[in-house]
């Protein structure tokens, strides 16, 4: 599969902004006194579907042919991504089916259907969720969508990354969380290519550290488990396409805890009055926790999505307030 | 003092847009079904400050006299409209003091001296806090920046208007919540010079109806408490300038109790996952509670602000629950 360059996200823009608009990043004094650097956040929350998945769901199903488009699509998602596809196919008048695990966050896969999607919930974990699909549409015909080996999906959502470089030129460092790799390898790599020196931090869970133990062996290894509450993150197999990039696109990378997410969602609340889901926060975790990698250094946090439920959410606050 | 026209808020976008980018306006599937309208929210909590008032600070500041700007600007706020002159004065390097009650958001004044505004935390309400805030004035040649006799002021925030009508063309009615009225008055103005069909239903808190029943009575009648959480609708004393704004832009008027705010936020939470403080949640509130004003129409609910302390929303949570 042909690895994306900064000119197939130059292209992706056009698609993106008819339907989207960018996203605010915003310098925040309380995090920057906390660990020294100068903390920028991107704020992907504010995207129609709570996340920034939607800017690549949007290319892929513009450039599907007339014939694909008359097919449908399908695809297996644990959330954001499937609201992605949801919302791209209502854009573009196309049928989508969504597979997602039985244990989905509700609040997401209520948002798929409100968007018009047919979802069906089966499978215990997504990876039992993608099997089900690919059953669906050798059996169908509907276009199967991948959750990350798409080189339109990272397109599009590589415009976070010229959006950062328009608003903040200087950045030295993103951090970027990642559960299958989509939004770092490609806002990573537009940020690379417009200036070599830029840093790149990847984020995983300690408790789902696939990536972060394949980068290390220089390979692909499967993890046994990927048992984090932040969904976002919960990939047990890392995908070959994404992988790849995250090779040569990552300077670093870290492991944050589930404590560790939930006390940055609540910095978050505290310093922007923005809900962070457990992948959204996983960046400002990764800040808090590794201060010294970030000293003196102007610093873009991708808050990569919102969509924590009130459950959730009022679960944390009682247990550390 | 002169009345502004559309006129002015066209003239007002280019000092705006210098600084801001539009805010979202998305359609509300779950709302919609629950009240038989169709709903939209503008999110204005998406500014940088977290509400609307930003938009009208930078346009006043903008226009202030090299003289004026020399001698530095000074005004009271309960909040919002302090962060937005603390915000404006930092782009145009103006020196502000505000001054703000004693039991002011936490979270408010933090942020304005984060922005580097100089806080005097005095009074027992916005109307003292005014009175000291006019002394110092008069004192030290600071120029006083009424919170909302200020036509610049509404000049900025109908870019609201401007905005929703740019994304929605055939809105039938807005529901905005009034303290002041500076952002009724201004984006009920806009969209009502852009079609004349529009209707305007403004919100009061039923703890702060100053202006309900001021407008009931056709002059300006004061209330002797303001005891609500909302403090962007704790407003004593109706302001003469947009009083008179108001009585021709508001088709309705309706109120709104501490509850049913409340419930409000649980909902703009669980169907968007936005936080809003409580005025910011009155126009949602105000949909719910009158389904019948609304029914079949194409509705915009003015979320104002999102600055909620994490101590109030959890109390809320907890309440609701």
């Amino acid at each position: 599969m042909k690895r994306i360059t900064i000119r197939d996200i130059f292209e992706a823009k056009e698609t993106v902004y008819r339907f989207l608009k960018p996203t605010p990043l915003f310098y925040n004094k309380q995090l920057s006194e906390k660990t020294g650097a100068e903390i920028y956040i991107k704020f992907e929350n504010h995207q129609p579907v709570g996340a920034f998945k939607v800017r690549g769901g949007l290319v892929k199903l513009c450039r599907l042919t007339a014939q694909k488009k008359e097919a449908g699509v399908c695809t297996a998602s644990t959330g954001n991504h499937g609201q992605s596809i949801a919302f791209a196919s209502r854009a573009f008048g196309v049928k989508a089916r969504i597979f997602a695990p039985a244990n989905s966050n509700p609040d997401k896969t209520r948002a798929m259907r409100d968007l018009g999607a047919d979802v069906v919930l089966k499978g215990k974990d997504f990876d039992e969720a993608r099997l089900i699909c690919e059953k669906y549409s050798a059996n169908t015909g509907a276009v199967h969508i991948h959750v990350a080996n798409e080189p339109d999906l990272l397109s599009g959502v590589g415009t976070i990354g010229l959006e950062i470089f328009e608003s903040l030129p200087d950045v030295d460092i993103l951090i970027n969380p990642v559960g299958g790799g989509s939004s770092a390898c490609s806002t990573g790599l537009a940020l690379k290519t417009l200036n070599p020196k830029v840093e790149v931090i990847g984020v995983q869970a300690e408790k789902a550290p696939a990536i972060y133990n394949s980068l290390k062996a220089g390979r692909i290894i499967e993890h046994e488990s990927a048992d984090t509450f932040a969904g976002g993150l919960a990939t047990r197999i890392p995908f070959e396409y994404t992988f790849g990039i995250l090779k040569d696109i990552l300077d670093d990378m870290v492991l944050v805890s589930e404590d560790e997410m939930e006390k940055a969602i609540i910095s978050l609340f505290d310093t922007t009055h923005n809900i962070a889901e457990g992948a959204g926060a996983a960046s400002t975790a990764a800040a808090i926790k590794y201060p010294e990698k970030i000293k003196g250094k102007k610093v873009v946090l991708l808050l990569t999505g919102g969509n924590l439920t009130r459950v959730k959410f009022h679960e944390i606050l009682n247990k550390w307030n």
